[in-house]
This record gives C-alpha cells, structure tokens and sequence, in this order.
C-alpha cells in the first residue's frame, strides 16, 4: 500500500508569473497533474497535495482528478515542514509514502516503479531516488556505502573539495515507510542557516536508507523558470518523437513538429515540417499531415491528407484531403473520400462520403449527403441572431457559387442550386433552386461614367 | 566499363512499414533513387538492383528510370549471396563493378569517382570505401598495411579489444573486378554463426584489395530506422543549405526551412522560417519567400513576394505579391506586377499583368487580360458537374464584390460588373452588367420581430 | 567626448550579393543600423561611417538616422587606410575615437561602456576590444604584459607554433586618443604581402594600449557571409528569447520563434511554435499567439489569443480572439472581446467591442459599433476603382451571409441586412435591407438536363 504526497505549495517566483508553478503546463498538462500521471501504475491508495501559494488555485484546477486531498502548509519553511503537514492525515496509515515534488514533471513511471520495489524488497526504512548528473553543481551530494546504504547527504554549499566531487545528487523524491517516518518528523528542527526544515535531515534518525540511481538523469530535472520549462518541452518531445519514429512514424524536420503524449499514430504515418499534434487525437495508418498543420482531439482515418489546416474536435474518415487553409471544428464528421478545400470552415456538420467542399466555404450545422458537390463562396446562414439552425442537403446535390442557404432548410436529393441563390425555403429532389435577378448589360458605362466625370 | 549492383532485396524491420526499405524518400526521392543519382556521374553501363522482399513494388517504383535491371534474390542470405545473383547476368561483363546498398542515400557523386579512379589506376581486384568515424561500435573494422592495402576485415562481435580500437570502418560499398570476382564467389560459403554468405570474405582471395576512406562519414550513414531517416534528413538539409548560403541566398532561422535538391535559387532570395521548396522549383533573383509558405514545381520570377502562400506547379511573374494565404494551384499562371492577397485561390488560369485579385476570390479555368481588378468574393462557376469551362476577362474590367461568372462566359474590356451579380452571358466591351435585385428597406424590423416572439 | 568611425567601404564579396554588405539586416535592422545602435548609450559626439562600395547607397539606406557623417574611401587599402580618411574630418577633435567595423551587429552597449571606461580611466592611447576564443585560427593574436598592456598583436598567419597557442585574439574594436592617433596615422606604411594599411601597426607607435576582453566572445561574431549572418540571427535570437524567458514568457518550441529587439511583451504571455512578432509590437499580459503567426508593428492587448494569423500595422484590444486564418492590416482597430474567425481581412476599419466577423469576410475602411455581427461572406466594396470609401455600421447590426456594403454607404443600429443582399443605399435604425430575388423552384430540372444531354 502506497501513499503518494506532491510538494505543490511553492511560489515559483523566478517563473515571473501570476500562476502557481505548478500549474504551468508542459504539453497540454499543468506539471503538477504530470506528476500525478507519473504515478499512475502504482495505483496510490491515497494522493495528498500539499499547498501553500495560491492553494486554492491549485486545487481548483485539479477538480478534474478523483480522489485528491489536499493538504494546506500555510507556510513554506522547507520540504521537511511540508511533509510534517501531512501528519494529522495519515494517522493510521501504515503503507510506504513516496514524496515527490510538483515541478519534476520528466519522471517515468518505470523509474516510480523501481524505487519502489527496491523499497519494499530491501524493506528500507526510506529510500533516495538519485541520479549521476554531469554537472553536479547546486544540488546536494548523496553519498552511500558499498551496499548503496546513504551515509549522508550534504547541501552544495556545505560540501567540502572532495564531497564537491561526487556526482551523485539528490533527486529530491523519496520512498519513506511511513510509520517510522512519522514517528521522527516532530524531531526534525529549523536549526540552518535557512532556518528551513530539511526532509534529508531524516536520514540521521531512519535506518535503512537507500539510494537508487535513475536511469536517466534528465527525468528529475525540476521547473524553476521558463527555459527550464522550455527546455523540459524539448525534452519531453523529443521522447514521444523517439517513440513514434522507433514505432514506424516518418517525421520529416522532426525538431519542428510537436505531439502530445495523449496522440495515438498508426503505421506509415508521415508527418511533414510545422505540424502539431495535440489532445485526444489519433492518425490512421498511411496518412500525411502537414506541413504547418494543428489537429487537436480529433480523430483521422487512414490514408487522410492534410496541409496546411486547423482540424479541432472532428473526426474525419479514410482517404479524405484536407485543405490548405482549412478549417474542421466543433465536431465536424467528414466521411470517407471528401475533398475539403481551401478557404472552408466546417462546423458542427457532417458531410457524406465522396463529397466536395473545395473553396471559400462556411458550413455550420450541417447535415450533407453523399456525393454533394459544394460550389465555391456557398455559406449556410446557420445564425439568426439568436439561436442555430440545421440545413440538410441530399445526396449528389449541387449547389451554385455564392449560394447561401437560410436554415432551417431542407434540399432534396439531386437538386441544382444556381449560383447566387439565397436559398429560404426546402427544394425538392431533383429541382433547380434559383433565387436571383436575370443579368441585364447597359452599354457604353465605363464611357458614360468618364463623361460624367469630367 | 563500369556496372552498379544496388542491394535492394531487405525488408528493413526496424522501419515498421509496409513499404520496402529502400522506397522510403528523402527530400522527394526514394532511398534507392538517390543511390542510383549518386553514381550518374560514373555513367554506368549496367545498372541491377537485386530486390527481395516486395520486389515486385520496388521494380514498379523505378518505372520512370530507364535501362535498369531487376535480379531477383529470392532468399536473404547476405551480401555476399546478393552478389552470387549476378553471376548469370554479367557472363560477358569484363569492366568493373560497384556494390552499394540502397539504403545509403548521402553518398556524393565525388566520392564514388575518387573510389573507382583509385580503383581502376591501382588495378586493384577490389577497392573497399571506408570512414573514420569517432565511435566505430558495431561496425566491421577495416585493417590494412602501410600501403593502403586490405589485409583484413573483421566484423565488430568478432574483434579483439586491440582490433576494437580500430575506427577505420567498413562503409560496405565497393569496387570489384567483375572477372576476378566472379571466379571467386562461387567459393564463398555461409559456415559462420549468422548462417550468412558476406561479401567482405572475398578480400581472402583477392589481391590487391585497398581501402579508400569517404571525406566525410556522414555519407556512408545507412538508413535503418525512421530515426536515422530522419538524421539523413537534416545532413541532407544542411548541405542544400550550406550550398545556398555560400551562393548568395539569406536564410532567417535556415533549420526551418526545407529545400529539395532539385530546386534553383537565384542571388539575394530571402527565405524567412518555415518556408519549404520542392522539386522542380525555380526562384528568381531578390525575390522574399515565406514565412510559412510551400512551393512546389512552380517558376517565380524577380522580386517577387510570397507570405504564407502555397504554389504548386504554377508561374509568377517578376515583382508580383502574393498572400499571405493565396494558393496558387494547376498551371496558374501569374504575369508581371500582380497582386495574389488574402483567401485567393486560381487554378489553371492566366492573370494578365498588374492585375489585382486582392481578397476571397475563386479564379478556375480563367484568362484574365491587363490591369483587370478582381472584386472581393469573385468566383468563377467553372465546373456545371461534368465538365470544365473557361472565363475570358479583357483588359481594364472591374469585378463587383461577390460577383460570379458562369463558364463558359467572355467579358469585353473596360467592362463593370455590379456587386453581387451572376453573369451568365457574354458582355461587351465598355459595358456595365448588372444580375440584382433593387434594395428595399423595411422600416421597424427589428421592432416587429420582437413583438413576434413575445 | 567620443566621436564613432564605422568601418563600412567593404563589398563582402563572400555574401555574394548586390548590397553592399553592412546593409543586409538582421532582425529587421542593417548589420550598420546594428552597429550604430550598439553605440548609442555613450551618447558620441560625432558618427562618421567610412564608405566606399557603393557608399550612395549606404548613405541612401541610413538617411532616417540623423547626423550621420559620410566619409568616402575611395580605395579599399586596409583598416589603417580606412582610418586615415578621418584626418580632414576630425581636425579640430580632442576626444576619444571608437573604431568599429559595420559587419559586427551583435556588440552589448556594456561592451563598449566598458572598453570606453577602462581606455578613459587608465588614460590610455589606445584600448583594444580582445576576446578569449575556443578556436583561434585565422585571427590576429594579442600578446599583453602583466599590466594587461598590449605588447604585441601578430596576424595569424605570421604567428610562430608558440604564438598560434595564444586563444585572445584582436576583436576589430578599438578606442583611441585622437590626437595621439593622428599624429601616427600618417605614418602607417602598407610594406607587407597584402600591400594594405594595417591598423594594428599603430600599436607599435602608441602607449600606453591597453586589451579588455570581452565578456561573450559571440558578440564579436563579424558577418562575412550568408551562413554567419545565419548564425549572428540565431545568437540575436537565443539572447532577445532569454530575456523574455527570464521575465516570465512562455515559448513553445522557442527555437523556431523569432522576436525582435523592438518587441515588447507582458507577463505570461504564451508564444506557441513558428510564431513571428516584428517592429513596434507589444502583447498584452496573458496572451497567447501562435502556431503560425506574424504579427508586425502592431498592438495587443491582455488576453488575447491568436491562431495562425497576420498581423501588421494594427491594434487589438484585451480579450479578443482572433484566427485561425485571419488577416489585419493597414491600422485596423479591434476592440475588447471580439471574435475575429477564419478567412477573415480587416483593412483600416474599427470594429467596436463584442462584435463578431466570423468567417469569409472582407472589411474595409469601415466603422462597426458595438456587438455587430458580421455575417460569412459579408464584403465592404469600399473601392470604385479611383477611390476607396467608408461603410459604417451601427451598433448590434447584423450583415446576412454573403452580403455587400457598396460604400459609400451608413447602416444605423439594429439594422437587419438580408443575405446576399448588395446594399447600396443607408439603412436607418431598426430596418430590414433587402436586395434580392425571391426564390423560385423548377421541378424535375435534374430529369429534364438529362434528357436534353441524351
């Protein structure tokens, strides 16, 4: 049984922003919730988060996530005072808790898992997730016997030449057995020269304690400022991009394009420059998309082509091309085969399979058919000014250039729209809909314009 | 006399594809088009590529290179079993052969001229191209004696920890004396851990053999993964650029930007970020592209700009702007001073010069003459559902705003069109054509519709 | 009292280009432009620019910076020779003079405040700007005693192997003692292989002279030809985004934005991937812009999001949403908690607070009030074909879709315009305007098409 407890009551204050470290997001997810995630797969009994800073700003923003309890450190006097926090809450809790930091947002599940099972089959009263980092410089030194039992941690600034040198740091996220630690969290003291309560200090008093290395080090690299954010995006995207190319995804300009870790790709996807895949989105087998292009919570079928185009909260089907210069949102519900152009915008409709919508368009709650052929600059008024309104068109129907289509309206199968057309009320199958004033030609104007002129 | 074998039979596992290995592309080609590009300029009298695996797609894929041979290696059993298919299609072959993968796409033209002339002057049995790369691991080492001449090829798993420090590997491209060869591969035999015929055991009975190192190793990379397409992807890409830049073109943040080599650049073109130029484009001297623009098999002229556009297979004429978002598609055509702006799409049309199609604008199928103004929201009604018809517009005529022209249709010169009329018969020069209602107002409207509803 | 001499006579036959080359920019601004700038906060007393390769030109490009002195070097003979051109123009000069070349655009005003201070306050006759650099080859050596005075500056190619070992080389900056300098300047001789007037003889005359290093040896970085001015962009670049990093900017994928020097932005403001902000651009608090957008010259308020966009010469209020796909220009005006959609261009017009122009639309030197609701397809013909005109729209006025104002042209409030209507006369308050056919239905048009075509 595990509990798991997320430092989150930090300002952040060299991130220079109104928002709670914590709650800047790192590919579509506030660090805080990354944390979280990455403790999924040890299916925690209990998840605490301690806040301070901004607490209720941070637990409004987890609203989202079960089971929460969040815990309030009304002042920030070091990770030891924040964990002495949780005692009130976990009086009869007699599991493993493992403390983690809100701003480590790289760390892998796998690497959770290790710790924890070394833990628990070394029956540790606390163990240290470390790392062996290139430049040790700042961090605190963990220093171990030869059965990786930590003798000592020391602070940066209190390491000798020679501790200087280890290379082996803190990572800042423990493993502790938590009866025991609670037994000796009232006895640690403030008595530094931060006059800060330090959770290392309970190294002195818990015995065993082991030190785990990470496999990588850049896992537990914290978010202290925007380059440390942007540099955790780089590092982050450039796992999930590994992932995807050792998967069969051909990425062309691959440092350009950006994928969130909730995207799903199928084989032979090849994705070009300036592309940005995001949310709940999934790419069928074959397809191309891109370049400069968003799809975000929406759902491509195989063998789709998209360039150049904002896909939000759409599904679209197999074999469609997409664009440049489209726009799909709001649940539109393209079928196999459509050929969507540039300069059309479609929302909340669904077009049938084999249809075209090739230029200049707007369609807003629309139901179109199979085989329809959307002339250039056709616009559904969907709109009155108050509320929306559905417009359906039937199979193989044709609408002219310039056409609008007042909903409600309903068209036939079959049916011709001529250019122009305001279309008010419904046209039956196979009928002509027309709805403008015949051409008339006034001779010799551009002369008569200039001799008025003049 | 020279042949060239290209080894084109594996599948290539680790790319997790349903194409071949060697039909992947890089920069518009396929792998094995660019290994076949590499030796042009040896003007091979024979060229066989020995496929394998979906040998039958690789074959299709190479239809439009004339005069290549397919040798089928029905088997994978090594290199040196892939050379063995040659034996019964080079009996009379008496020049010299060179053996390359097709998964090696980065070789330059210049490297294989130095292999084979070193070959050939040296009268060597075989010529080996080797590299000295920094970290050699996995690679089978090449050694040799103060002469230059091979006296051993080891494989990385069999290397002592003397040998592995060798970084003189084996690029596995080669120059053989085809008669001296083909005596000798019959002997080769498969009695090894891998159950594989190598190509390297010839070096045991020929002589001389030397070894010839590439000037760059990055050359020799091979293709294995989508992660090294992607790495061949950005040497690529830094040698199209580095070439650029030397000649006199600016780039504004040059590792955005994409350009295949088959594209021409003239001095002084400005290429902003994310700007992507492919296959057979040409872009004339002082001309600024992009940012975010695509332009493929298009010829553009002097000065001309282009913001957020795409262009394929169409012409620009000298100092034209186009965009930002025009898409210029299917042999348009666009003469001197024009200007393309926003939501403009023309396909398959010509635009005389100075010419304006400022703004939301369809123009299909369409031959504008001089000085025409295309009025926002012009559309041409080229297709009726079965065919395509032309739009004639003369010299000087004026567009109203939402006008549409109804193809097959002729417009004289000097011509007006009123806003928001369909023309669907021909007008004379001078003329006015005007396909609208007479405004009406009714007074109260919005009183009346809120005394409906309530 | 300091007067400035700015090195710009050179060709830079490396860039290959027809500019000269201090006039090829770099964030928007010429490499001269740069430099001239980067002396700016010692307030100099004089600025001479020495030109000599089509020095029209130059002058021509820098006539919007006042009080510039042109002096005209009319032979390319060396620094030395360069310098020399000062003599008739400095005559009656006592202060210090800062030499500087006209390719180097990445100097810190610190750099200079320094060189200057140190070569005031030790009362030197020459201080010369030196940087301790990785890889020295091919730079002129600085040799200094103890006191840090220069002894000795070698050119590389006259360096022994001990000389060559020295990584501080002469970075091209230099502060002097003017009448101490003119006095030795007559004296330089070009007795050498290059047969020009080396500058860094004078050292031979002069003492004391004095080396300061700077800080960041980049900012020396001189641009000689397209691939270095590449990279002095990427190091502008990577300086301007730390900054704003550091003061509390979020960058997406910040390797592929790229901000200007003149920017300036809020707390929080989120910069997504292949984003552009040029000129006079300020971004309100909490912003966000991008993917895909340039925005130029322009003005943003707080919270405003911006998708795949341009903008140039305009300002946007707070809480306004504008794109994916829309275009402002030529001082539009957008006022708070608009929706500005996709295909959307807005050109010298004012849209009042909670109005709406969603899709497909063209505004143009028009004035909309308040929670107007601009219809798809709605299009200001502000244009006769001499001059353009206004369109004003009345507070809570909604356009149908694929309507036209024919400006001149005023709608009052509450107006209500019928879709697809040309309206060409004003609208008073509370009225419905109404332009066009009403719609007619001819049944079985399908059947009888068919007929006629078999």
């Amino acid at each position: 049984m595990v509990a798991v407890a997320i430092l989150a009551a930090g300002r952040g204050t060299r991130m220079k922003s109104t928002l709670p470290k914590v709650l800047h997001t790192l590919g579509g997810r506030s660090l805080v919730e990354r944390v979280l995630k990455s403790c999924e797969s040890l299916t925690p009994s209990r998840q605490l988060i301690i806040v301070g800073y901004q607490g209720q700003q941070v637990q409004e923003a987890l609203t989202h996530i079960n089971s929460l309890e969040f815990v309030e450190q009304p002042e920030q006097l070091g990770t030891g005072h924040a964990v002495q926090q949780l005692l009130p809450h976990l009086q009869d809790f007699d599991g493993d808790l493992l403390v983690l930091n809100g701003d480590v947002p790289l760390l892998r599940p796998e690497t959770l898992e290790n710790l924890l099972h070394t833990h628990k089959s070394n029956h540790n009263a606390a163990t240290v997730l470390t790392a062996q980092i290139p430049n040790p410089k700042g961090y605190g030194r963990v220093f171990c016997d030869t059965n990786n039992q930590v003798t000592q941690i020391v602070e940066d600034r209190d390491c000798n030449p020679a501790q200087k040198k280890n290379h082996r740091i803190n990572g800042g996220i423990y493993c502790f057995n938590w009866p025991k630690l609670a037994q000796i969290l009232p006895k640690l003291s403030a008595d530094n020269d931060q006059k800060e309560y330090y959770l290392t200090d309970v190294v002195k008093f818990l015995t065993p304690v082991m030190a785990v290395d990470v496999e990588d080090y850049l896992e537990i690299s914290g978010i202290n400022d925007r380059k440390q954010l942007a540099t955790a995006n780089d590092i982050l995207q450039d796992r999930i991009k590994d992932y995807w190319m050792a998967s069969g995804i051909t990425m062309i300009d691959a440092d350009s394009i950006t994928i969130d870790d909730t995207v799903t790709l199928e084989t032979d996807v090849v994705i070009e420059p300036q592309t940005h895949l995001r949310g709940n989105t999934t790419i069928g087998a074959g397809s191309r998309i891109g370049p400069g292009t968003l799809i975000e919570n929406s759902q491509l079928g195989e063998r789709v082509t998209v360039l150049y185009s904002v896909i939000t909260d759409s599904q679209v089907a197999t074999e469609c091309r997409i664009g440049p210069y489209a726009h799909l949102r709001g649940q539109a519900n393209i079928k196999e085969s459509c050929r969507i152009g540039n300069f059309v915008e479609i929302k909340k409709s669904e077009v049938g399979q084999k249809s075209n919508v090739a230029h200049l368009s707007y369609l807003g709650d629309a139901i179109l058919g199979e085989q329809v052929n959307v002339g250039a600059g056709t616009i559904t008024a969907n709109y009155d000014g108050v509320n929306k309104h559905q417009t359906i068109i039937g199979d193989r129907t044709k609408t002219g250039a310039n056409s609008v289509f007042v909903a409600p309206v309903t068209l036939g199968e079959d049916v011709t729209v001529a250019a122009g057309s305001v279309v008010t009320s419904n046209v039956p199958d196979g009928a002509l809909a027309i709805a403008r004033e015949r051409q008339r030609i006034i001779e010799d104007w551009k002369l008569m314009m200039q001799q008025k002129k003049s």
